[in-house]
């Protein structure tokens, strides 16, 4: 026991009858946690326990499950005793029957899910659901209710509390972190969240570090430290840490009891001084570390094997019951050493000194409507975003520059102006680099720590999140948009596949809620990739990978957009769109650097709710056929650009080629309507890519996205498409296009290989095309000597497309 | 400056001459540093700066280098004054400028390159081709001599400084780690290596934490702490910090001189204690933490704006030079601030008082093998992996169960034991849950940390790697095998996607070693995807995601493989492959779970060296056609047993049906030639998948992958493709192929619908099937109860296929 908790225990306050109430309830948790491991039947061992109550196949977590409901039981006393606004993430969510008990218990479960009843009757259909087919999870999950965090991934506990807390100034996230998840990365990275959280009008996470010594299979780090060292790990992260430890329940009930009480009052004296005092200073937020065996209460040796304080207890502690019948008899002991008789009546409800310690309505966790974020969600106040827009008409189109995200950073600019609770940025070091620093003029970079005389942009008072770390920038927008407020991250698109596993996780959640009907609809994620493959010559190869939207692709259609704008007016009308949305992944890729703009507001609009169309404007087909010779398609901005420069060369050079210019905003509508809603009807998909016409489709992306959006269209074979190929360095924006051989050139000599019938006629725009592109190569290879002007083009109409070709 | 700095300051002996050597290479390096930034010619500045000796187009880093150049200044002193075998990662690696200048100074580059010589026309090339098209990345990368960092996204350098030094005993890897990528989650999960680091047996890291103060736009988080939380951060990570700070610099040479001799001597001593006196206790390891100003020594303010010390001296400090000749006057006295013509004399080369301080040979970082792994790589002793495998003949073929990767873990321990100092296993504490144990028969897990007496398997001694982060795990692999040495990354399949970017840039580096002559080839990051999403029943949804390989598909295909073996034969036969070798990524995807065997020993070694085949005895083909009906194919174990019990039932129901059974374990084989190495002839393609036949392809991951495999294959419409279609919960293995239609009742039913003119005898037979699919259905709603025997097929040669159907 260290020094603190001795010092504590001496002085503690709290009367016996409060602690043997609390350990009630705890050992009423722990019983309904076995139950839901082992039984079928009998649930109130009222008959003696025979080998036809237990379930036929044992799944769960017990390990863990003692420490979350000894965690629950206690802050359940303290939003009672206190009227905490207060919502319960369980890191080690493995544990899943430990928060079902507790909300059980609490009768949160029962007003969700009225089949199971808080009696006799209802705790057997808890214990038979739990981790059976066709009932729930063995992990915290979707339908627990109360639940913000699923048990299954780890490391992300931290930054789902911290998001659900920003802009809710009376909210506290008790966040569990378990000393398995606490080795991984994104959860080492997470502690930090204190230094970008304002006690002024923030909410408070309050971490409970659960030592319990083992991992699955092994002994964790963390469990190892001694105090000091933990207590040094701790202030260096900001972080005042105390120390609850032992394993004699009632010493460990008030040591939890006093120490959660004086971690809550420090908080509430922080967030005073902040908000009645207007302190600036970084404040040094409580952190619980609770050292208690793993399997706590359970058998301590099975078969001479160590279970209780070992990793044997990670799962299911006791098997073998249909072999054994003295691991029968072990855990009907087991069972009974909870006092069932003493925690349900005889209609198997919770007795009165149990229930009493409830919190009531929605101050119950598992009822806390923070935690079921939809109730809370209010659209955001968007004005109308064609004010932000560029104006085009055919005077300039294609021919003048503008920064696209620039528009979409003054859009949001007036986003968090109008929206000063629920809306934010969340960007790693970034959002002047990809140009949305108009946000800036409102809000500055949050940062509590000290900010010197020469920065720019930072106060504890900003808005805007900026940590160079993409796990917690994903982390906090899930946070808060679970908690019913609005975001988008903004990444440079390479880098968003450091995320991938937490955008597959997400995706997962919102599957899983659109068959929980209790769950209402949460604001979408919102992701703006930038900073793309094509214009990251700057930085190289390293930053060139625009494989984040093929990981999107994969999961369940009803959860996933992806949004390629080619100019600014088409992005404003998207996020629009997508600020508007519930319960979607969506994903807008976009370039940061000034590009042609081509669609005005009115064009931009229409375009964007059909999701691909053709744009009559660029076309040059025949009014003698029908049917163009080829369709060239594309989607995302370079694409778009090197599709409509191929065009103009094609119109210049073979005027006599009918071609179709066909450019596809939203991806989504490529797909048969019966693999995606937003597919377009057949009908529609001929109408713009003909029956059998050669398309020549130039992505932004990997061109195995396209063939796989377009599986199950016909004759998918007739689609060539170009995009990018896994090759680059640091190199110019017009050599990256021809590497990966989706230039202007390569797309009018592909026109010319794959329209039928022209190639006879086509000889000396070959040779001139292919001597272009030996001239760049030539350029190349002399570094930036001579730079021809191929790479200033502008939409011409054929009339005069390279100046020296 | 801190208590600590000063008090060392005081007791330096190090002379003033030494110090002005330190400084003089130091201005050498920063001089051609901003030389590579600017310079397309005058490298020398001896005539006025004038513009058209300026680049065309400013790149490069500058905020970062001469904090880089500093501390690779000092570290060349230390390794000649004690001959140390040291190599350099540059964490901040977007000062590829600073790496570079130093790798010039010393005479490694030009070894490398001979074209870029060590004198004035070197200088000049060296400009020239620094950050210009088809020259060399801006970053640290695969061209850098000495490097096994890429300088692109952030996070990794120490995983990968561990990896290096793991079982390299005399080898010290010096790890700058920037203040910006300290915020990323990776990062500060990787300081705990040195809890796994045996002094006995291993070499040493050297951290030293770079805070120059700001990222790209804005303060960084680690900087604005103070001393005092610095030092419990790091005794928290359970290190001895060391502070030296400053912006004079002969102070701050004095200091980083005597802080960094005491810091090697500190190594020493630990590793001396452990080596002769058999010391088991964790030693605290240094830490430098190095306060010095972003662009220090560049210019201080430009138009009033503050450069050196801020965020404005990230990139290029001063730009507009062709419109504003003040700036370039301000370059040119920054350039001519360094003294160039005490650096070098008039061939451009640098003077001998700068090159003597230059290590000899293998002992210059950029020359140190160790960096080029490569070069020191040996072969992996391996046993014949059939003394491993499984007994199969027709008498028991797809009849009894083994676990395959327990006998992956039989091979694995002899490859522990052949290969004591060249081959570790990496895995997030999952050894044991994955059946690899048996490597604990030979090795334990390694800990630093105190072990208790009832630890199983665990010691300093140990080698097995685990920890609960595949951050570090996969970084500790990737130094490991780019210093040459060999190993596994074991995952659960779903958490593979964690490190997707890892993956990601992991390939780049191999992508672009390919194309750097000297690199040498160096063992395959070789991957173990299992509890895969089939059988990860117990841990329901989140555990469900298949999506790691796509993540690779989408690299360039000479680095990429991807094997689906179906059994424990194919499992060692692919591994033993892998193990041998060299520059791929190698993924192997297989459960761990006890699963039906199918391939004797030669029929495996056979099926795996073919990538894919007809398995003759499954097929049920009649002789009087030449084309079977359809042919049923699969990749992955539970596809191919579904696809064999599918067989069966067609065999047993509708014996005129013509079927084809093929089994695909190498997916590289599917491809066109053209398209990957692997890729099988046409010819092969026909005979296995007939020219027009329909093909019902069950697959183990997302169908989609399938598909983007076949691209460019004739017809590829008649391909249909069953996989994982994003259904899952906690649910029997049998439900999970049932939730996601790959279930034998579901393929034997497409089965009929795809093979032309058999339909209207199938109606018996379709019926039955339905039959079968709702009793399961009604079975899932019963949770458990009545289980059929449905799941406990075995192969039957279509007599009993289905027990009560």
């Amino acid at each position: 026991m260290s020094a603190t908790t001795q010092a504590k225990t001496e002085e503690s306050t709290v009367d016996t009858q409060t602690l043997e109430h609390l350990d009630a309830w705890w050992r009423a948790a722990n019983y309904l946690a076995v139950g839901q491991i082992y039984l079928k039947d009998n649930p109130l061992m009222r008959e003696p326990l025979r080998i036809e109550h237990i379930k036929p196949r044992l799944l769960g977590h017990w390990g863990t499950s003692p420490g979350l409901n000894l965690i629950y039981t206690h802050l359940n006393h303290q939003i009672k005793t206190r009227d905490l606004n207060m919502i319960y993430l369980a890191g080690p969510g493995h544990g899943g029957p430990a928060v079902l008990a507790n909300v059980w218990l609490e009768g949160s479960y029962s007003e969700h899910f009225p089949q199971v009843s808080r009696d006799e009757a209802g705790m057997r259909a808890l214990f038979r659901r739990f981790s059976t087919p066709g009932g729930i999870p063995s992990h915290v999950s979707v339908p627990t209710p109360g639940s913000i965090h699923e048990g299954g991934e780890l490391g992300y506990v931290l930054t789902h509390a911290f998001g659900a807390v920003f802009d809710n100034p009376d909210l506290i996230a008790a966040a569990v972190v378990g000393d398995g998840e606490a080795e991984t990365g994104p959860l080492e990275g997470s502690w930090k969240g204190i230094r970008f959280l304002n006690p002024k009008r923030d909410g408070a996470v309050l971490p409970i570090f659960h030592l319990n010594g083992y991992k699955i299979a092994s002994a964790s780090v963390m469990a190892r430290q001694s105090d000091e060292t933990l207590t040094h790990y701790f202030k260096g992260h900001g972080y005042s840490p105390r120390f609850v430890e032992g394993d004699d329940p009632m010493q460990v009930h008030r040591d939890m009891h006093d120490t959660l009480s004086k971690a809550l009052e420090d908080i509430r004296e922080i967030q005073r001084q902040a908000r009645e005092q207007g302190s600036q200073e970084m404040p040094e937020w409580p952190v619980i570390v609770m050292r208690t065996p793993k399997g706590w209460t359970g058998p301590d040796r099975v078969d001479g094997v160590p279970i209780a304080g070992s990793y044997h207890s990670h799962q299911v502690p006791l098997g073998g019951l249909r072999d054994n019948p003295e691991h029968l008899k072990l855990l009907e002991e087991w069972f009974k050493s909870y006092r069932p008789e003493e925690l349900f009546d005889d209609q198997g409800r919770p007795r009165s000194d149990i229930t009493d310690q409830a919190p009531e309505g929605e101050r119950r966790m598992g009822s806390n409507p923070h935690a079921n974020g939809g109730r809370l969600r209010q659209p955001l106040t968007l004005r109308d975003w064609s004010d932000y827009g560029v104006s085009v008409d055919d005077s300039n189109r294609g021919r003048e520059m503008t920064s696209s995200t620039e528009r979409l950073g003054q859009f949001m600019r007036d986003i968090y102006q109008d929206n000063p609770h629920s809306f934010r940025l969340f960007c790693p070091d970034e959002t002047n680099s990809n140009k949305l620093g108009a946000v800036f003029e409102v809000s500055d970079r949050c940062m509590m720590s000290p900010v010197n005389e020469e920065d720019e942009d930072i106060s504890p008072d900003g808005r805007v999140m900026e940590v160079l770390s993409e796990h917690n920038c994903h982390g906090w927008l899930e946070g808060y948009v679970l908690t019913g407020r609005h975001g988008l991250f903004a990444s440079y698109e390479a880098f968003a596949t450091i995320v991938d596993s937490m955008a597959m996780q997400h995706a997962k959640w919102l599957e899983h809620a659109r068959e929980v009907s209790w769950r209402e609809p949460i604001p979408s994620m919102n992701y703006l990739l930038t900073s793309t493959c094509w214009r990251n010559d700057h930085n190289g190869f390293s930053h060139q990978g625009p494989g984040f939207i093929d990981n999107l692709l994969n999961k369940q259609p009803e959860v996933v957009r992806i949004y390629m704008p080619p100019d600014a007016n088409c992005l404003l009308s998207v996020a629009d769109h997508c600020f508007r949305s519930t319960d979607y992944l969506n994903a807008i890729v976009i370039d940061k650097h000034p590009q042609l703009q081509y669609l005005s507001v009115e064009e931009a609009r229409e375009h964007c709710a059909q999701g691909a169309s053709t744009w009559h404007w660029a076309c040059n087909e025949r009014d003698d056929q029908e049917d163009p010779d080829i369709v060239m398609a594309c989607a995302g901005d370079i694409a778009t650009q090197e599709t409509l420069a191929a065009v103009d060369l094609l119109r210049h050079y073979m005027p006599e080629l009918s071609v179709r210019m066909v450019n596809v905003v939203d991806l989504m509508s490529l797909p048969p309507r019966e693999a995606h809603s937003h597919g377009m009807s057949q009908q529609r998909f001929v109408e713009l890519f003909t029956v059998g016409k050669p398309v020549l489709f130039a992505f932004h992306g990997y061109p195995g996205v396209v063939h796989q959006l377009l599986h199950g269209r016909s004759s998918s074979e007739r689609f060539h498409v170009r995009g990018y190929q896994e090759e680059g360095t640091t190199t110019t924006p017009f050599d990256m296009v021809v590497l990966n051989r989706m230039s202007r050139i390569h797309l009018a000599l592909d026109a010319l290989r794959y329209a039928p019938g022209h190639l006879k006629n086509a000889v000396g725009i070959i040779d001139k095309l292919e001597g272009l592109l030996e001239q760049h190569h030539a350029w190349i290879r002399e570094h930036f000597e001579d730079m021809p002007d191929i790479t200033e083009w502008r939409w011409s109409k054929g009339e005069n497309p390279l100046k020296d070709a």
